[in-house]
């Protein structure tokens, strides 16, 4: 396999937010897309990082990651993980790339005694919902997201 | 209002953990609830903290409470609060607690700098589903939750 998958430095920074932009583009949500070389680095390598990643290295070029951070189950009582993004470029996909990141971290969750592993899909994208189906997670009928941004969320505090 | 709203102490844990088995009763989820005081105290308050707690008491007894934590948007390029549980007693429902301490972790995203305050909802859970929209949130209709837990979880990081 000439990929290799490794944990991400400050040099791969450049490279992932531009596969983060074409990630955007494939989920129809580039208009939500702001992040900079400036935020992912500070996210990722800052004082109080707020995230990990691995990347996916080939020929010395980014060609895909994982971005986590730690959650928490009320529940279960105990630390998860959460898989923010999960990209290959498409030219890669179906080379087993995604598989193995995947994988990877599901290794560190278990590594770190999380009891869940848990990220979201489009309900439209479906080869995503047939690869993770396939590497044994489930797709949650009745949850629903629950969001508020912006004016909303300063609306909402400003009455706190 | 004879109720205030406070972050929680180490004292607070075991009334809290009451209030998150009424959470899994109500939410049919209690063959997952295997949380104890420990861990949860560990979780809120040892010395590698995985979440946060408001409580409302009431004369001395904590009738409701939300739990949350740090996430991270890459598109945003920014850290956002993630609610794990809100949840008031059925008695005191509709005396404006929930929206209280809703209003409260919004604050908290605000102060922070946060891009998004999320959360999740059953999508039977009408009345919930109700009160969020009044408040401005919006709920993500083609989201879907992804999860591996236990021997998915071990099996996946074993093929790492």
């Amino acid at each position: 396999m000439p990929e290799i998958i490794r944990q991400a430095t400050p040099l791969d920074v450049s490279g992932m937010l531009g596969l983060m932009r074409e990630l955007a583009e494939y989920e129809k949500l580039t208009h939500l897309f702001v992040a900079t070389e400036e935020s992912l680095g500070d996210a990722l390598f800052g004082p109080h990082p707020a995230a990990e990643a691995l990347v996916a290295e080939r020929e010395g070029n980014i060609v895909g990651y994982a971005l986590y951070f730690q959650n928490f189950s009320t529940f279960l009582g105990r630390r998860g993980l959460y898989l923010e993004d999960l990209y290959v470029q498409p030219a890669l996909r179906g080379s087993g790339l995604g598989t193995r990141l995947l994988r990877r971290v599901a290794a560190i969750a278990v590594e770190r005694q999380c009891g869940r592993f848990e990220w979201s899909v489009l309900d439209w994208n479906q080869p995503a919902i047939d690869f993770y189906t396939k590497m044994g997670a489930t797709v949650m009928p009745d949850w629903r997201i629950v969001r508020v941004t912006d004016d909303a969320l300063r609306q909402l505090a400003a009455a706190a």
